[in-house]
């Protein structure tokens, strides 16, 4: 039996997600390019890339992973690119995306060999949370100003958009689309290709794919562009878990069960967004499941079983895919969970383990 | 020039720490322990051995890094040691402290023949984050009835008692070890030694260290007890800095500089706290000092200069010792900061670079 603690990848899930991903690229004509800084656990690509486009990236070594591990079409956005990053940077993208006009201006002789875009901040977004809202004040996310991004239009042949957050509602998409296309379109007609970046989770329960797909395929005919998305949890939600034992078992008011993860070093998301974790309820013995951390808060949630937990039980807890292996740390030097492959023959693959070695190592 | 980004640990201002912390330890007799949850670069060990007793962890992980790299009394405590842990923690340790009766019931056998302790947790905390609280509502840490603790007097030889955070006020601290006196008193009276944890800010600006040091030699007289304190912050504190870049300037209502560096990835707990970074401000012109990753909500604080900023000015972020080089990570791929050491005679001593491959491998 594998020791945990273990991110769990299931290939099969996986393929479940690229199965709707090609319905929507098929149906809409759209590009998907998956955004490793969701997911960027790369044994898995061979799953993932007959049915992508390529990858998209927050940073030159995002976008060297995305280069040499995904291949395809290569996005290179950052939010700022250091006068040492551009040329490599160059080297491995299709069309490099600037987050801002000072930056295309900084980089312009650099990278006039390839496509080059600039981020549009239509000035809204759905998403609920400040901390991740790209409209929020004083966002330093990409140029709003449309007469200024006019003035790019002839060095510039796109634009991205990335204003969703794990948005489901498709009329939600579909009303803030059109005041993009208001207000913007007399712009995005002088353009070959226009992302709308991550954050609309199509392939989410009874998400409405044709519609989606006839209204993207929309877009791209009254503006003639190529249109990409850049999916992160939505392509691959659902796919993993983190794999924990039950260490120990307390009561202080209520039932404690301790397990052999962190939040803040595993799923650290948890924690910023102070939200519970995913795990399903059966039963009528209530646990608050706890992190081995120091941290008084290291809490996944709570969660009822059939039975009453005993010490060495293992618990699977949901949706550890997106930004959830991307930010694992050391903290504490609670041992990193391994990563682990269901194939699509339902047997484990162990690809990686991490040990004491790299525990000291990243200290010095 | 050594390229940004990097940690910073100034070894001079290390030993303006350890001088105080050798002056405490010789006015009180109490023992101090390094917390390396709270920082563990390993490379600067030689500038505190001398001066500290050992350390103390908070996993497996972190107890062999204190056995091995530092030395000296190294004891073991671990909200939860697994079945698979025990035997090594105990070949590293010269004492094991269990969270709970229930683990130290489970590995009585296993553990018989070194010292002992259990957690006691006294039901109050001087922490205002409920996050970082260990008394907070369902605390899963430590042993908190006198009752029960009095069954286990046999076979443990002492407690660690931390329930301090950041407190610089002596006499709160004082007071509180009073209620401790009384609460649990004829507990402690029976054992030979006692942690009163971390928390205590003692080698700030100003702190009463010579009161701290009686009241820490009166409690150990009153009991017959050896103390120890487990310093993580007032060991460190004030030692470190993240250097970074201006990459970019923008203006949105604010003046906004993106560094070369992020919150989430090199300063994690200004993001779960929602902090600011601590910058020393001087001068007319205010700008929002931003980091480079997806994260709209990257954003270290605000801070004032003299003249304005330039791309390419280095930046200096304070206050990056503790619980900041322990808990970075590969969030967006940015570079993870070297680790730097500024010696004596104020030379730079590159003493560890992560790169891409690091990054490539942490993925799989």
């Amino acid at each position: 039996m594998m020791e945990t603690p273990y991110y769990l990848i299931d290939r099969s899930k996986l393929a479940a997600n690229m199965a709707k991903m090609d319905y929507l690229r098929e149906a809409s004509g759209a590009k998907c390019l998956l955004a490793l800084k969701c997911f960027a656990t790369w044994p898995v690509f061979d799953t993932m890339r007959d049915h992508m486009d390529g990858t998209t990236s927050s940073s030159l070594y995002e976008l060297k992973l995305g280069h040499e591990k995904f291949g395809k079409e290569t996005h290179a956005y950052s939010v700022a690119w250091a006068d040492h990053e551009i040329d490599e940077a160059v080297s491995y993208a299709d069309k490099i995306i600037f987050n801002s006009a000072s930056q295309l201006e900084r980089f312009d002789n650099k990278t006039a060999n390839i496509k080059r875009g600039l981020r549009l901040n239509p000035g809204f977004s759905t998403s609920g949370f400040d901390l991740a809202d790209p409209s929020r004040k004083f966002s330093r996310l990409g140029e709003w100003d449309v007469e200024k991004l006019h003035l790019y239009a002839d060095r510039i042949s796109g634009v991205m958009i990335h204003y969703n957050c794990e948005n489901d509602d498709f009329d939600k998409f579909s009303t803030q689309l059109e005041r993009i296309e208001d207000e913007f379109g007399s712009f995005l007609q002088k353009l070959e290709w226009v992302s709308l970046g991550g954050g609309i989770h199509f392939t989410g329960e009874n998400y409405p794919l044709d519609k989606l797909a006839a209204r993207l395929k929309a877009f791209a005919e009254k503006f003639g562009v190529q249109v990409y998305l850049e999916p992160g949890e939505a392509a691959i939600t659902g796919t993993a878990s983190l794999e924990v034992t039950v260490l120990d078992l307390l009561e202080n008011e209520k039932k404690l069960a301790i397990v052999d993860s962190s939040v803040e070093a595993h799923m650290l998301d948890l924690l910023i967004y102070r939200e519970s974790a995913r795990m399903e309820s059966e039963g009528e013995h209530a646990y608050m499941i706890c992190g081995k951390s120091c941290l008084a808060g290291d809490v996944f949630g709570e969660r009822s079983f059939k039975e009453p937990l005993k010490i060495g039980d293992r618990l699977s807890i949901g949706d550890a895919a997106g930004y959830t292996l991307v930010k694992k740390n050391w903290f504490n030097g609670v041992k990193m969970p391994s990563i682990v492959i269901k194939e699509l023959d339902g047997s484990l693959t162990l690809c990686r383990e991490f040990g004491y070695d790299e525990f000291e190592s990243s200290h010095g």
